[in-house]
């Protein structure tokens, strides 16, 4: 066992190539963790926070909780059938997918607010259980929960392993995510900021109380939110912070705005072959989910964050490549 | 080393004199850490969560935030002499005792929101500290942070050592329990769920991020905001919830609504010559601070819940207490 113990300590991170993203995540543990370094930070205090989508799993060609919500559609509208007739539902409800796909985020954002709210928060986490178990992507052909990327779970283990805390935080819902993070990255829900909802504490028909989701929203995990979140849920500043997109700007900025050795870093999915080529910085194709922009990358470049890219740092993207 | 442990282990909860609430506690603990019970939990499940004022530490006469919020009147109204003649920042500064206490809650919440926010958070904590840590009670002359209740530091500690994640679950100041709740209680922030503001995150002059307190309420963590706050904060049910008040009642209901074994305690305050006597329950005398009315005693009673009794089942109140 301590034979074990002392190999994963001295190899960890072993599906990164060996290169300057690599090297910033070692190198921040290490400042941040030996007594000695003047930038030592006390085990109570080491707090990493990690978007989700793009970050931590895949999200291309479309967020999975937007699939969750596009599939609980019909039965929602089975249960208000004045909804039927009304946009972006009807649209959903015709099975035409090009259409579906053209959606707007205000659509989406209805359909989100319509699916996630109505009904107990153990009835929701049942539903988000059960359809996280079985729903395939579209590509890989394999579970989502299959499609977190390995060196960023190894990321995850290193953290922990050097007395990290580690959070979600995700522009993703709270409840959502909540179901599967502790089975998928060993998260558990107090660990998981995301973008949440009321909810209305009352009593059943049996008296029993009943906490019922409900559409307001009450805070939008995404942008200057993900800083706001996080002094919201966790009430200080992370050390390390991750993220993919625009989404996780200010997130990063915050972070990297505390004193001592702060870890802000970019994933920039460069690899369409094993996974997906999206940007639009650095010329790769524009898109909608997950941007990118140059500007971040030139920010990034600027303050001395670290971009990770999938094709050249990631020797393993998934666990059931071979 | 090993001996101490043992000791520690077998005479669990020192400053409580044994009787049904000492015994209750101890059933629970017991019960659910025991891989052998049919009410075991799994150690990444104990949730256990406490009130502050009146439950952790004295509430009376006067909570300790609101003596905080009164005293930085002076100095808000000196940034914002548009103030300065509007109740009830008039009589806050009229310095009038009696006046003063008579405030209505209305009154007060204005006062908490004028001076919890429009800085940053940095320096809304730095100024907690610095305030508490010498700020005085009238009646005990003592720090605040001196006047915690010994056996409920027993309990958060007994719970810690069988793998419980204790969370304060607080009707006042997310922010101000946060900036003393490591020290006082070994509680991180991340585990301080309380009445929220919103922040705002900007740039500084400087171009540094910056997140500035609002006014804005995103939860009142009291009543029904209790267990919504426990969701959203920490996104699942507890095993065991300790309060004192009306305040209180929706997170016991709602903690004792799951399955399995699930303690609900409450700190009756009826030690007039060690601490303060007040309900209006059992014939105490009433208070607007920490009201603890029969109807709630009688529920309790009837819900198998457990009052607990300062006068008889605290053997010590306080750690300074000969
Ligand atoms: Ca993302
Ligand atoms: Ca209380």
């Amino acid at each position: 066992f301590l034979g074990l113990q002392a190999l994963a300590q001295s190899a960890p991170l072993p599906s990164w190539n060996d290169g300057p993203a690599k090297q910033a995540i070692l190198d921040f543990v290490r400042e941040t963790t030996d007594p000695a370094s003047p930038k030592f930070v006390p085990a109570a205090e080491r707090i990493a926070t990690f978007d989700q989508d793009g970050t931590l799993w895949v999200e291309q060609p479309m967020y999975t909780q937007v699939i969750f919500c596009l599939a609980k559609v019909p039965a929602v509208v089975a249960k208000r059938p004045d909804l039927k007739d009304v946009e972006p539902f009807r649209t959903v409800l015709s099975g035409n997918r090009a259409a579906i796909a053209k959606l707007s985020t205000a659509d989406l954002e209805k359909i989100v607010a319509a699916t996630l709210s109505g009904m107990s928060v153990e009835a929701f986490r049942a539903e988000a259980e059960a359809w996280i178990a079985t729903a395939k992507h579209p590509k890989f052909g394999r579970l989502y929960t299959d499609l977190t990327y390995l060196p960023m779970q190894e990321v995850l283990s290193h953290l922990r392993a050097n007395g990290y805390k580690t959070f979600i935080v995700t522009g993703g819902g709270q409840d959502f995510v909540r179901a599967y993070a502790q089975r998928v990255y060993g998260i558990p829900p107090e660990q998981v900021v995301g973008t949440a909802g009321g909810t209305k504490f009352g009593y059943g028909k049996d008296g029993r109380p009943v906490l019922t989701k409900e559409p307001r929203l009450l805070l939008n995990d995404n942008f200057a939110g993900k800083p706001e979140g996080i002094h919201l849920m966790i009430g200080r500043r992370p050390n390390a912070a991750f993220g993919n997109s625009t989404g996780d700007r200010q997130m990063l900025e915050y972070t990297r705005a505390g004193t001592g050795a702060r870890l802000a870093m970019l994933v920039l999915h460069d690899d369409a072959t094993r996974e997906f080529a999206y940007g639009p910085a650095q010329g790769l194709p524009d898109s909608k989910v997950g941007t990118f922009p140059q500007p971040l990358f030139d920010e990034a470049k600027a303050k001395g964050w670290t971009v990770i890219s999938m094709k050249s740092d990631w020797k393993r993207i998934f666990a059931f490549e071979p």
